[in-house]
């Protein structure tokens, strides 16, 4: 069954503003830079109450061209729910962003999306029953939106077979049973990394045709993971997002401080006539030009 | 009516070497700067007879990493024919790769291929009756592969419907009439630039797809043709080609001396699986480490 309707807007929003993921819209940056995981030296700030080092990332990520920041404040040992509300209060005072709240706990989410001001995407769920029973209700209450990896309490599957049936279910299931909008749902095919099976990128690109011919829902991911392991991995970051685009990758969240992948998701939006009369394109060489003269 | 046979090869040889393109194969890069268009100098020393810049020509384009070598040498007021023939011989002594015979002037093409040492692409025909006449006989006569622009004495189709209405006669015409393999036809889509209208680049790569899908025959395009008029044209290049190798594009006509565009054409042939293990990527890494370590 294709899906037929209007193109299906994600709208998330901040007080000052408003950011529109489409099929029919520019390619939305996801900044990920304001995450602890795999830093020690901001891990040990923040454990001791020091938000400090948050300023410097977000500086960078909105001067890279992000539209949203994700913000993730994983750090074991510590209040997380208290520290990641206290993270999103302070990100608002530095940029009108939107936010995508990041946490692998409840708790966390729910402090996160308590003080948030605007409309927000949550990141994330999966198929796993538990977990939407737990996270829909307050992607429900908060009215924010949701991405949902179609794995499940099994396995990642591998096959782009499966992986349609846990999207037909998770969305049926934040539709039908908590009375969320499917515009309002945005899937991460799971993008493994090349490293490991060099065919694993086919299967990620079949399984987002599929999901954008059948469902017609917005797609991120995790633009780094598919080179992980790799050398050269901006080269192949600036490669995969392209040609990702061309099978319905409306979004991804990355380090917007790689312009080489910013620039090329900016040419791939020519491409995709998402920038009318190339005007975007266009106006960024003419600032690149002038800020170089 | 879908493609369901086994990947068409395009073989063409030179005397030391064979270069297949295919969809099941790395991309094929066609070097395409053996060619005085719009160059002065390099045409006053053509007309003069000597042939010494073709030399360092050659060389770039093979440093570059190009596979096959695309030969031109429309001069005015020289005869065009003997002057091919001399730079092909020429170039068969520089380098072992093989070479596209490019002119529009069938004397010529006849000329490069009758001292061509191996298995030629030839440059090009449209779906015009007289061209198709005048050639395919000479494409069949030396055993040679084509590469086939769907336009007609009409226009330049701009829907995808009429490009696949003419990629359908050549295809029949070559075949049928002319007893050449479907595998030695080569189809240029006609990528249009985007300057012009940013709305060109879906059609192509919808032409491309249905090409691929309906006949299973090998697609080129000229690379640099979508960013004409536009800045930052390698980063236009280097976005545009791997979403067109997603669509089905097997090789292009390009020129090899820029790395930014040869480099994302190597990270999409990994993503495409058409580079297994990585291990072409890895390697390319450790020679460029090696080199400036």
């Amino acid at each position: 069954m294709a899906y037929e309707g209007e193109p299906l807007h994600t709208v998330l929003r901040s007080p000052g503003k408003e950011v529109v993921i489409g099929h029919d819209q520019r390619f939305c940056l996801i900044g990920e830079r304001i995450n602890p995981t795999g830093r020690k030296i901001f891990q040990e700030q923040l454990r001791a109450g020091d938000l400090s080092a948050i300023e410097r990332d977000v500086k960078a990520q909105v001067e890279g061209g992000a539209d949203v920041l994700d913000v993730n404040m994983g750090v074991p040992l510590t209040d997380e729910p208290e520290l990641l509300a206290k993270a999103i209060q302070l990100v608002q005072t530095l940029t009108d962003l939107p936010i995508c709240i990041d946490s692998s706990v409840v708790e966390a989410l729910e402090a996160g999306l308590s003080v948030y001001q605007g409309r927000a995407l949550v990141n994330s769920i999966t198929a796993e029953d538990e977990r939407m029973a737990q996270i829909l209700p307050l992607v429900k209450k908060y009215d924010a939106a949701i991405i949902a990896l179609p794995n499940d309490e099994d396995e990642i599957p591998m096959e782009a077979d499966k992986r349609l049936v846990l999207t037909e279910k998770i969305i049926r299931v934040a539709t039908e049973e908590y009375g969320i909008a499917k515009a309002d749902i945005v899937i991460d095919p799971l993008a493994m990394p090349i490293g490991a099976d060099t065919s694993t990128a086919l299967v990620t690109m079949e399984t987002m045709r599929r999901i954008r011919d059948e469902f017609g829902v917005n797609m991120t991911c995790g633009a780094s993971n598919t080179s992980f392991g790799m050398p050269d991995r901006h080269t192949l970051g600036a490669a995969w997002l392209p040609m990702a685009m061309t099978q319905g990758l409306t979004c991804a969240i990355m380090d917007a401080r790689t312009p080489q992948i910013v620039e090329a998701v900016k040419a791939a939006d020519v491409f995709m006539n998402h920038d009318d009369w190339g005007m975007a394109w266009i106006s960024a060489h003419r600032a690149k030009a002038a800020a170089t003269a």
